[in-house]
């Protein structure tokens, strides 16, 4: 017997009707390439994006067509966001960092109709617009006295004069909610990229668990600088979660350096943000080099990877902003655990309580987890026993675009590929990446801890930890390490920092140094260069 | 072209799992019928739900059947909406301060085949016993210690034993969140009740969209007492937002005078809380007149009825117990709006900020909002304007259980029977109910704002405002009010109040003074009593 209430769907343009009418005056201020700080409301943005709306319809755009995008953190990006789902057709958002061969290689697999792009791609886009095959348009994100005068770019429109040209009056359809809204490509550091397909459910679903209190928790009163970027996970579904709060945007736009982004945070007064940790060390040097403080900024959620501990401990004890783990992937939406503190946690000193925000954090409500051994049985969350973390919920990938990797799934869970603890609070630790867990004599050595350690020696800008290959114990521990300039220390050195901080066996064999660690266009240590590069190193040693 | 998402049902009983698995060590502590004060955890909860769920399969309750409540706040009940709805059975939550023949009309208009309830009720259920034909089973909630010697209920079971009697070991079924939940008769003041039926899809969006932060905002940090009984709309959500969040839970049971709830307040550090204007009215008094204060309170979610603004000013500024107004019915389950101010607010003074406050809310993310005309034209959100409220989403109803009142939808929106502005920040007030609303010559005035006037009287304890019949003008508001006992004030002095509040044709013809002012089972102001005691009042002095 079904219940007798109003079959209505979650559709994403809904968000944008309820930020208009409840948040109509709330601003959207955006650093846009140009140079400018462009400043609209939510009225605005519901007007151009219906005016948006109506020209994707005269570009032939039907439901399910790909829309790409190249594009910064800025009011056009987010005017796409809600036209293109808004109207039934997919927003797909391609990363700019990656290489013009992957770009272009993505844009055909997913079959992409049109692109939008800021003018900072216009080379990107001139070097990939010969070799995808389905897109019939381009459109420059800016006005008409910025266009170029001349570009290869063919059929090349200007997208202040697409909007001028259509009428603001559009009704947004209605229809099923687990239609495709949107489309983001793993990074894929190994194999080829792979398309996870967003539904209107499941990014509605998302946004409500991700705005509770206990997770990203904002309100109406706060003003939101999403670091993380557009064409990353809907920017932790940021954009979305904006219009269902009626929080104040900022958009930094292309200046992600130190100096830039807390300009923008004092300037707009900034309540809370989000991005990776390599972006937060930067903007914590710059704050820290010119005596500068944070005058509104309250906290900011890190995921991506995980943040040093004494950055944590810096942002919180010098500067007042309390620093929040999150955790999750493309294939999550991407929000899977946030670390934010239990009641019985504001008792303990400030090292506990360092250690317990360490941890990824609680699964947000409608994500399930597990941990499995390697025969796949469920394992105890002790906080002890580590296996490899299992997810299922509603907003999280069940298979990829155009059967990429199907049955990836196990028994209807989501192998992340990360080896984690759970503890009996809930609170998930991510110990490794599968594949990057060091096997040294049938026992697992996590990689992560090792980095941690040597990341708090003050003479270390960077490290990272690879399983070499080893004649007796098949693996151990090698340490590669970036030096901050005008810093030294020596192997021994670090390798006796280790001690008394973990079992002696989990210290690594040896240091390596180099120039710098090669990162990934989502800014992760690219560790498989690394064991291309050190993987034989302790075998030639021996 | 659907999303790649997966397909994963939204199921009360995952809320359940979800407190067990982040919460097992959160409290949840129920002021008993039995007079003690009893504590338990939400693994404690989980384990007794599982006993409860074999329980109801032993006793042949199938998916869908109906399984009745007569029960206070308290973990008990607490069990049963889990254990009930986890199974996929629907629990239908009696309110019992109905008179006995409604009770039974009820339990059997819904088909119920089982019936728990608390010890206070047992008179009521003897009364009932011989006359529903649907009940198999009764069940007293309490221990072997406690059971009623004699009673004429027949087939009484003893709640503990039930449990003991059963495993806690169940798997929670999965089935389609569209299934029915839970059932809640309106109160029917004119005609005969009808029931509403919940979803668990509907349920879980509900619970979502209220725990926002600009909604509830209940977090794991909080310790919610919810006084609005869970006989009444599932206690507007709040057992299920607790699970959902983490929050530790105290259930009042059935002591609601201002002295034993204060006492439960502060011995368990209470810090919000939510119910009608009547129950604060007499917490406030209790506090007030013993010189008593609120630790740890600091909000207060007030629906069901509009709060008088002098006692949000008490609260507020005497107390630091933050009031918020929220609206909502049994067909909206119940939450529509809730009124958090917005930060341009906060730069008001006191008298603003409390006008403000006065309003029902803005719709909470999931509920759309417009005001109509007596055509069903659309009328202008500029807070002048006023229409009948019309409300659509998914945890609005479609329609009643069993049919009755299908149809009253109109183009898909349900008619709220409110007469209401909207403001362009989306701030909805009410100014009437469509059938309490005064029409005076042709114009309409709102009752309400009558009474708030009358009620800021020092000499006033209650008031109502109905539409008498009139000679002249059809109908002229006349003012039904009971005095504060030691009291005294006249009618010309009770008019004169008004001046320069409102508009002088505003003003009441008359005052009738009276012992008490009949509320309903829901503790709202009875006016159809009202209007057929008085409705020719001023008829019979022309």
């Amino acid at each position: 017997m079904n219940g007798l209430m109003m079959d209505r769907p979650l559709l994403i343009s809904s968000l944008l009707t309820h930020a208009e009418s409840q948040h109509g005056d709330q601003e959207i201020v955006s650093r846009r390439v140009e140079g400018d700080l462009h400043r609209m409301t939510y009225r605005d943005l519901g007007r151009r994006a219906r005016r948006l709306a109506n020209a994707l319809a005269a570009h032939g755009i039907a439901q399910g067509e790909r829309v790409a995008t190249l594009a910064w953190n800025g009011h056009r990006h987010m005017e796409l966001y809600y036209a293109v789902s808004g109207t039934g057709a997919v927003l797909h958002t391609i990363n700019p960092r990656l290489h013009a061969d992957q770009v272009a290689w993505i844009a055909d697999h997913a079959e992409d109709r049109i692109l939008f792009f800021d003018l900072t791609f216009l080379p990107l886009v001139e070097a990939i617009a010969p070799h995808v095959a389905t897109i019939r348009t381009f459109v420059a994100m800016t006005d008409r006295a910025h266009m170029p005068v001349s570009t290869t770019v063919p059929n090349l429109l200007c997208y202040e004069d697409l909007l001028e040209a259509h009428s603001p009056a559009f009704d947004w359809p209605e229809f099923d909610e687990r239609s495709a809204s949107s489309l983001c490509y793993t990074s894929g550091t190994t194999g080829k990229p792979k398309g996870v397909l967003y539904s209107h459910r499941s990014t509605l679903l998302h946004a409500y668990a991700a705005a509770l209190p206990d997770a990203l928790g904002y309100a109406s009163s706060d003003t939101v600088l999403p670091v993380v970027p557009m064409f990353h996970v809907n920017a932790w579904g940021i954009p979305y979660i904006a219009c269902m709060v009626g929080a104040k945007l900022v958009f930094p736009g292309p200046r992600l350096d130190g100096k830039s982004l807390h300009e923008l945070f004092e300037a707009e007064g900034v309540t809370v943000s989000a991005g990776v940790p390599t972006v937060w060390q930067g903007l914590l040097a710059h704050v820290e080099a010119n005596g500068l403080k944070f005058s509104t900024m309250r906290r900011t959620i890190v995921g991506g990877s995980a943040c040093p501990p004494a950055m944590v401990q810096s942002f919180q004890e010098r500067h007042g902003v309390q620093v929040v783990h999150a955790w999750g992937m493309t294939e999550t939406s991407p929000l899977g655990t946030v670390c934010r503190l239990k009641p019985q946690h504001q008792a303990l000193d400030a090292p506990q309580r360092l250690a317990i925000q360490s941890r990824q954090g609680r699964a947000v409500f409608g994500v399930e987890m597990k941990i499995v051994g390697a025969q796949g049985e469920r394992l105890p969350h002790d906080g002890r026993a580590a296996g490899e973390l299992m997810v299922r919920g509603p907003w999280i990938a069940a298979g990829y675009f155009r059967g990429e990797g199907t049955g990836a799934l196990v028994d209807g869970w989501f192998p992340t590929g990360d080896v984690s603890t759970i503890d009996a609070d809930g609170f998930m630790q991510i110990t490794d990446r599968s594949k990057d867990v060091i096997k040294s004599g049938g026992e697992w050595i996590g990689s992560i801890d090792l980095e941690n350690i040597a990341m708090a020696h003050p003479a270390v800008a960077m490290a990272a930890c690879i399983a070499a290959r080893h004649a007796k114990w098949d693996e151990r521990p090698l340490l590669v390490v970036a030096k901050k300039s005008g810093h030294a220390v020596t192997r021994d050195e670090l390798l006796g920092f280790y001690e008394g901080k973990i079992a002696k066996w989990w210290t690594p064999d040896d240091v390596v140094f180099v120039d710098s660690i090669p990162l990934g266009a989502t800014g992760k240590v690219q560790k498989n260069l690394l064991r291309d590069a050190w993987g034989d190193h302790l075998l030639a040693k021996a």
